[in-house]
């Protein structure tokens, strides 16, 4: 299989970036509650492209339709799914294109994989559209959280070499700049356009934080909450690592200063610092989960890159101009907390079966 | 469910601290291939305790034993099952168990998702113990690759603030110690020490390379390479961060750095450098697959730590002191070696299905 | 999770009766196929409704739009979507829906499962209707399998009392009703009418076979080609029972009369007879596979019937008027060839992994 | 894979009727229950071999040892395994092995699954030992059942052609043969003797029903519970055929027949009669769950059949002297009740998750 998600809920996303329409379909949701579409609506906005200067000029409408699993915009129990037009989508000039494999992009690995024979249009189901119902999904599995008392946000951690000083304790759902202080933001902002302007492309950390988590989610060994939180955000395309709590730096500390004490606090056990990431042993310990993702640059660049032509065999200087992101962190953003609240909720109902 | 992997395999572990056995069932494995039982000894012996002065002084035999899926070593279609016993378990002293959780242990969160029933004796199902079945089905694995003409390596990559500095081309698996480099083996080995000396610990990162793998395994989104991998290995006790080719570094370069480009080798196509870890768009591109997983410090020490007693509800002040490896990594070697070996025999599996 | 099937492919139905629209996703499909579109629709017209004097009145255009996973009708390795739209839908009138549970319907136990929210409207998930993107995945199946050599062909055994005495060895697709016998298919027409006259219905039985099915597909107890093939059959509403070969008159017979010997026949091995239906252990043997379903009659009919208002809690007597077949077994063939289908193509890529 | 089962439960079942041991894990039991050992052992009791004189000589102590998942026989969360050794395996002569596959036995169809590579003594794992790991596993679910006031039990319905007369209303686990009407249980008994007698063998019919189940268990299409069930007990050698409620008699009934009135009793909605074996649209309506397993004759049999040297490719009679049943449907009774056990319990968990 391949684009099939989760252990309670079952998400199968399809589509391609020039097939009729992207979707997705969660089975496994409980039924009744009902579905906020406006809160959706402004969710899938912050992912939407076509906002800001540099973002791809491709504008289509994106609404989801729910064609399954609604009654009134409630759950009723029936797999939920929804389906998105790719009105931009143009579908004639199949001739054009190119056997040139683009540097840094899917178009080789699925070449070799498909036997020649994926959607060469658009990146196929490997196109970034392919986050659009990731967030359909997400939004959904956020308003559920949302629903226990679980808080989901994110915030582009780093742009470059740009970090966000900022600290991250509200969402930044509403700011022009996905980044906790504003002035990082028009920094991370000013790089991505000077990337731009160089024909080139920026990477970046997208940090998640998860506040309301109830302690005992996720499981031992396989599915413990970094393994179902990593199968998640590594399915957004870019994503190279992901790292909980103190991550990767944890790894330069000693034990002394990377364990967590307990605590008594209002007659509860509570930890005293966060250096886990909210998780110990698979399972969430009550603290915010913190996780942290790291994307590539944007691999189509205006620069030439040495490429080939898989026809004829012959070496080819390849310049990608087309509508790309010089940088995909800023709306990659929304998509890191979608992967993040489907693997969160999916856990959720896992732990309900045991505590009846 | 917790302790199951694998899409084309099944792998199922099973077994606690200080239950009579630890073992692993593997699965879906095709009839056929014999194991080297001298090859997988010599490979478990590689995770095992006791063979440092750091190590911890637990001796046991550890030799799986096969009750299911072997007929005269060669695997027979049925599902391939080892047990190892505990035979340095004593389970007579329940009552002494304390009821104060370790920082930086599943203590705690145990105790929250099984309500107080968990195996309390030796970190119960979440000791480090249970990846002698994880290096099992990875020895397995690693062989039945061995057959396809792919070989896996780990190394000790960084220790604290040591780095290896040799240049990973070749396994270190007859190394006394798991580095490249043997000085910076020794700069490690003294820092582990000096930690333990100090009743503290280490954590550090492993890097673990995978040599002859074909282009093309791996699927889109939730079942890519990177998906896949990071499952596997975040089920290694310890392990707060994994991440592929450039990984994190890859945050801050840019498209024109990061991206690998084409070139025409000995009439095939190939990737002029590796910065995505042989692996794009979740599916191999025939380069060698780069993993890196980071370890935190060993939570156990004999510094003390704030904890509670959760009887008491009162603050303690808590030593660990027992028999703990002041850093994991070395022994966790093996250990991601066998992780990534499941999931790519896994993945291998899964490839061949369309590839009739 | 509820409506996905499979282990190498992920089958996923979705819609509801009086949704916008049903369809479904098969994902795991292998790249390079062209799917015949006339010849798909060709068969879902088998199990349009509207065709007969008695069968329902609903008319619906029932054209798949393949949204995902085709690449000029070639399969692209994209998962596989069709969707369709429910164009007779009358969605309005949600208020009119009754109380009243009808007799043998899912009404009853909806109501409990999903707490009240699930769709009431013609039936939501439970719908016959979601057999029609069962037979869009089920007719790709067929075509993929044909594609194998294997031919998976069903007729109506028997309706109510009426037994079906034709030899089945060939295809009944292209004929007026789903018999062996013409004659026999004249007497079931007359019984269903005749039925539908007394405001009542009938059940019966549909055999299916699956012809040039190679041995060693199906895998041992849970995974067999019987638990295979019956989890996918009885997803089909109003099957009651399932059985193979000899079926439940095995249960009467000697084994020196329901074992199947071998023989030599043409330099290999074969069996002299197929009591056991093409299946042993689970795998198939290489004879015939041969599968019996059974239906029960039709729920909805116009004679009175004893049930409860759920608001006032008084008994009803209920008659369902409505468009519904008194008979579902001949629109019903295909969709058990298309549950077989489903079951044997899946099977046979697990086979493929394994023998490479 | 093959040997797994289960949605919220996954249970594995190893091992070959020679190799070391059988067992089996179940992962994804809620910790805190505890497991009577002595009742467990009293219902493994009534499937083992030798206690009739027509039964398998075979006599094995059959205990299964837990070697994870309990402490002090209390459900700890961690996987539950047990192992059952073959201390009556006599694993040397290989040599010996017969290249005659024995009609209506899975030795054939192994033969061609794995590539001769699989474990030919006995059965492999296609013998009707494997039945005791599955009985392990349903046991332990029939005591979780149990304490959520859910009772499952199975008694023979019919052997060849003698019908147990009596009304299955309580157990007959007590009683030495497992029928209702004890009159009926001697003509089973007279039967078997009878055709033992004659070198042959017989099948026959289980019926098992669940009492006490609530209604709203089991989901729609592929995960109802009568897909769920089949796909449990046709794991068991030798099932045939599987029904609910009136099954293939309601094949011949009519709706206003077959259907189940509702009423109100105690204030409460209840079913007039239960033609639907207690499951409507795959989810159970709080009547009791009625479901029949057809069982083949033993295909071992004394009296010669034809069978092939596969060495030789000569044709052959073959008689199966050695100890086997002449009829597996009184050791099979326990079997089908540990399927549907299993198959309830991973029901209820489902359903639990839905219903906080």
């Amino acid at each position: 299989m391949s684009s099939v998600y989760g252990e309670n809920l079952r998400l199968s996303i399809f589509g391609q970036s020039h097939s009729p329409a992207v979707g997705m379909t969660l089975d496994g949701l409980p039924a009744g509650n009902k579905i906020d579409m406006d809160e959706l609506k402004r969710f899938l906005a912050r992912r939407a492209p076509g906002q800001n200067a540099w973002s791809t000029a491709r504008r289509e409408k994106d609404e989801p339709e729910f064609i399954s699993g609604l009654v009134n915009d409630t759950l009723c129990g029936a797999p939920l799914t929804a389906v998105i037009r790719n009105t931009d989508a143009n579908s004639g000039d199949y001739e054009a294109i190119s056997e040139t494999p683009r540097p840094g992009h899917a178009d080789y690995t699925a070449q070799i994989r498909y036997s020649g024979f994926q959607d060469k249009r658009g990146g196929g189901h490997f196109s970034g559209r392919l986050t659009l119902p990731l967030c359909v999904a997400g939004g959904v599995c956020l308003q559920l959280l949302k629903a226990e008392g679980i808080t989901v946000m994110a915030r582009a951690k780093s742009i470059g070499d740009v970090l966000d000083t900022g600290s991250f304790d509200r969402p930044v759902a509403e700011k022009a700049f996905p980044a906790a202080d504003d002035a990082s933001g028009e920094r991370m902002r000013a790089a991505i356009f000077q990337a731009a302007r160089e024909g080139d492309s920026l990477g970046g950390v997208v940090e998640c934080v998860a506040l309301g988590v109830p302690a005992g989610l996720g499981d031992p060994m396989f599915d413990g909450m970094e393994n179902r939180i990593a199968r998640a955000v590594f399915a957004i395309p870019a994503v190279k690592g992901v790292e909980f709590g103190e991550g990767f730096a944890a790894a330069r500390l000693r034990g002394s200063q990377n364990n967590d004490g307990y605590e008594i606090r209002e007659g509860r056990v509570g930890l005293k610092s966060n250096h886990a990431g909210g998780i110990l042993g698979g399972i969430t310990d009550g603290m915010p989960v913190v996780v942290r993702a790291a994307f590539k640059p944007t691999p189509s660049i205006a620069k030439e890159q040495m490429s080939v032509d898989m026809n004829t065999m012959q070496p080819v200087l390849l310049s990608v101009p087309g509508r790309h992101d010089p940088c995909v962190v800023p709306r990659a953003v929304p998509c890191v907390e979608a992967a993040v609240a489907i693997a969160l909720y999916d856990a959720l109902l896992a732990r309900r079966r045991e505590k009846p």
